[in-house]
This record gives structure tokens, sequence and C-alpha cells, in this order.
């Protein structure tokens, strides 16, 4: 991994910040915009009575686009904030992820 | 359950169509107005560089918030639809509803 190419993290006194790479960001505010536009997409079909069957069919699509986003920080994340942290020594980051995985896996 | 009250279903010569109930229906649509903010802000929180697992969070919860969605949905169609169709004698609807249940599950 080269600094600077990948996303990488900052700690602060008080704060922990992501410091994703200019074209991550772009990715996930892309991947954010088009499930946004599948929420309408999914309103509208209720509005118009479209049968139930499809429109689960398209939150399945919506719920999986969203997955891929989840995914995507949580590569970032790993290969990122929590090599450094383990790397510093701070091990508590451990437990921190756990339990995302595990609300990720809760649903 | 009594006709009117509960979510119903019309079958014409070539399409399906739920009928959700006024109260369903606002339900839902207020359900994914929600969600919509909540995708909205997600966005927010990536470009200012908020930390990735309270980012992972927010996504979490924003499933959970359209799970729900899924699940009224499901409630819906098995209670109104699927019944309906099982009581004409259309035995496809179960290989249907099986197909819908796949894909809630392989996210």
């Amino acid at each position: 991994m080269v600094i600077g190419e990948q996303d990488d993290f900052v700690k602060t006194d008080e704060q922990l910040v992501s410091h994703h790479s200019e074209k991550t960001k772009k990715n996930l505010i892309t991947r954010l915009n088009r499930i946004e536009g599948q929420i309408r997409g999914i309103k509208g079909l209720i509005e118009k009575d479209t049968y139930c069957d499809d429109v689960i069919t398209q939150i399945s699509a919506t719920q999986a686009a969203l997955n891929s986003v989840a995914k995507i920080l949580l590569e970032g994340h790993m290969k990122s904030c929590v090599v450094e942290r383990i790397q510093q020594g701070d091990m508590d980051v451990l437990d921190e992820v756990l339990t995302t995985f595990q609300k990720l896996m809760k649903k």
C-alpha cells in the first residue's frame, strides 16, 4: 500500500477521522446518489400500487447496493485505519471492528 | 381478516397489482422518506471525512430500516396476495414467493 494513494487515517487527540481518497469518495457518493434514486423509485412503485413482489425485488436490489457501499467502506477501514491503529499498538480497535461486523451481520 | 381493512389484491388478465390500504402506503412512504434522509446523511458523513466506523454504523441502521420496509411488504403480500392466489388454486405463487425469500436472504 502506498500512503497517499490509498485511504488513510488521521488520529487526533480527541477525534478519529477518515481520509478517503477523492476517487473513493466520488465512487461512494455516486453509489449513494444511485441508491437515493432507487429509494425514490420504490416510493413511486408503492404509490402506483405495483405488485408487492416486484417492489420487494427492488428493495432487495437497493439492499445489495447499500451492502456494496458498506463493503467498500469496510475494506478501506480495515486496510488503513485498523492496520494503522494495530501498528500503533491500539488493540481497542479490534473490539470496535468486531462490534461493527456484528451490526452488519445482524440486520 | 376483514376485506377492505387489510391490504388486498387484484389480479387482472395481464397484470398483477397490489392494493395496499392507504394507511399501509402512508406508513411505507414515511419510512422510505426517512431512509432517503438517512442516505443523504451518509453522503454528508463521507464528504466530511467522518470516521469509517461511524459511517458503517449509519449504513447498518439504514439497512435495518430498509429491512423493516421489506418485512411490512412481505407480510402484506403473504397475508393477501399469496393467500388469495393459493385459494384460487394458483400454486405458481409458491415458487414466486420462494424466489423472493431467496433474494432477501442472499444480500
